[in-house]
């Protein structure tokens, strides 16, 4: 489907603009698409909550059959638990002693944290809690599969596994990684072959581990792009995709996803038409981000629902669009704007607006806006 | 002087990391340097608040000699005049009824506002607050100098001029513009010529106007990049720079600032050491913005302060850092780090950390921060 194809109501029961948009019909497809296709494999689906920073999201995955979720730092995983959700992975190693006396009343707090972990030094802090507090912690143990960030090479992961199950009061519970390099990938099939190499790079790791006598229970890739073909994946447990609750024009870049299933996006207002072939709305990378495209094209974000006009450039309130000669375009037109990556977006809002049927039917808090600690 | 040669202090009384902190000290001088540079050249300074968001700070602007600020939207306007900041230019075109009833509001509420547009519709709206007000309300005229985003053709700025002249309640009170074109330039002898052009453009649409019996008060181009070119260029009276207040690494590499004159930085912590090369800081595109550096290069940010690392690539959380063979870089070790572009950084926080000689001595609410409408 084309990006002009889709219907993107603007109209938004009247609300001011810039805002950011959720369809909830999509929303919910989205969630139910990839709950049946984790059920379907038979792993645990973990999702990764920074995509949309909102407990009331969250519910709405452990209502699609979620055993938890997946938070980017502490302070999002506070807001997760201090909205509910009681089983929470804090994707992030944490690291001094603030962190650590936040991660204990954390664990008072809610039923489940774990926590990840690429060196031992880091597993010394997290142990220290798990003393104070009198029982196990559960760690995941974060390999590198190719993205070069985070994680223990997979040839130094059975000495971490090692060393951290000498520890007293960690548990190890998982393997984990996140594939984002899957992204490089410039066909379906570069995306598959990757998505598989670094998942099947995983459960490799998993048998190491075990074959040294350590238990690890979970294996756990993680990404929206390599997630079916995670899921997919023989000795693959859980899996931790982030985006797809709501989609944007990276994930429909790289193969996974269409235009229709963009659930969030910008609804902007023509406020400038100085010259014939231009057009300037209100909303520029303030509102819908400043992540480049992936696979360059250097699009500041994707109007949809029309095809005759194009944003071209974006300042930070300023998107500026290209108008074809025979487009009728005045100040004052509402246009819909799918961003290039839709996680960070969300980050710059303190709510957004779900919509049902093209209607308001409730705003959502982004209580985890900002959490960065 | 080098990105490694400045200190910045990175204790910050201990407070945990990822951290936005402004550096008062090297603030002050900044606004100092640039309001005397005003007074120098007998041009009003109404400096753009959308680099800090901050009504504190446009307070010490005011303090330094500011004669009024420039906000980029109307919400911001708002939360200036909230805090107590009385004379505001809205440099954005209002479009709306929803707008419209919130102008007038803000216009009760403030000793001066002034908007701009470069349109009669727009225009038309102003007018209809204006009558409803019951007195005029100033406009300013934008001009577009070359960055082809708001603002009329020079050419067609007279007939603008005539138009909103006619309507009852707007009084025309400047021209402007904003060159953001000048950041093009790849020497200091190009940005002066940029600069100095897009100027000399807009005096020639004043006088031009004014050759046709249209009184236009003020000249007022707007930049940091190009503000003492600006200045120095024979009928213009105002200035609008922002971002000199703060500076960053485009400022730096735009022939406008040294990293002494950066004031503010995040400090991060180390969090993760997987291979000798390459460490990760807590700190990635959430925390110093994803805008890219000027003149390309890659750059997400730049460390500063010392020269056995850089950071190389950057996710939403993590600040890769490509490690010296030689550096004793640890876990728990803190950076200092200046933003490419710091006005959307700002946005990305509730509150900035204020030190003073080292010491945190205040913190400084971004009350504007994500107001976008």
């Amino acid at each position: 489907m084309d990006a002009s194809d889709r219907r993107f109501s603007t109209t938004v029961d009247g609300l001011d603009t810039p805002i950011l948009v959720v369809d909830l019909d999509v929303m919910e497809a989205n969630l139910e698409r990839t709950a049946a296709m984790a059920r379907r494999h038979g792993v645990h689906l973990r999702p990764h909550v920074k995509t949309h920073k909102s407990p009331w999201i969250a519910r709405r995955q452990l209502a699609h059959g979620a055993v938890g979720v997946t938070a980017a730092k502490l302070g999002e995983a506070e807001a997760m638990v201090d909205g509910g959700i009681m089983d929470v992975l804090i994707a992030f190693p944490l690291v001094g002693d603030a962190k650590l006396r936040r991660l204990e009343r954390l664990c008072v707090d809610a039923d489940r944290v774990a926590v990840s972990l690429d060196d031992l030094a880091v597993a010394d802090g997290i142990a220290s809690v798990a003393r104070r507090l009198g029982r196990d912690l559960p760690v995941y143990l974060e390999v590198d599969t190719g993205l070069r960030r985070v994680g223990v090479p997979p040839a130094d992961a059975l000495r971490l596994a090692q060393d951290v199950a000498r520890l007293d009061g960690v548990r190890i519970e998982a393997v984990m990684t996140h594939g984002g390099h899957v992204g490089a990938a410039t066909s379906h099939a570069e995306l598959e072959r990757l998505a598989r190499a670094q998942a099947e790079r995983l459960v490799d790791v998993a048998h190491t581990i075990r074959g040294a006598g350590i238990e690890v229970p979970t294996v756990s890739p993680g990404s929206t792009l390599a997630a079916p073909f995670e899921a997919d994946t023989e000795g693959v447990t859980e899996i931790r995709p982030g985006t797809y609750v709501l989609n944007d024009a990276n994930t429909v870049a790289r193969f996974s996803a269409s235009w229709d299933r963009c659930a969030a996006y910008v609804v902007a207002t023509v406020v400038a038409r100085p010259v014939p072939d231009r057009a300037v709305v209100d909303a520029g990378t303030k509102s819908f981000g400043a992540d480049v495209r992936i696979g360059g094209g250097g699009a500041p974000a994707q109007i949809v629902g029309r095809d005759d006009v194009r944003i071209v450039r974006a300042s930070e309130e300023h998107g500026v669009l290209e108008v074809d000669p025979d487009s009728d375009l005045a100040i004052g037109d509402r246009v819909a704007i799918v961003m290039n990556h839709v996680c960070p977006t969300v980050n710059l809002y303190d709510e957004l607006i779900g919509v049902s049927n093209g209607r308001v039917v409730r705003t959502i808090p982004v209580t985890a806006r900002g959490r960065r600690t």
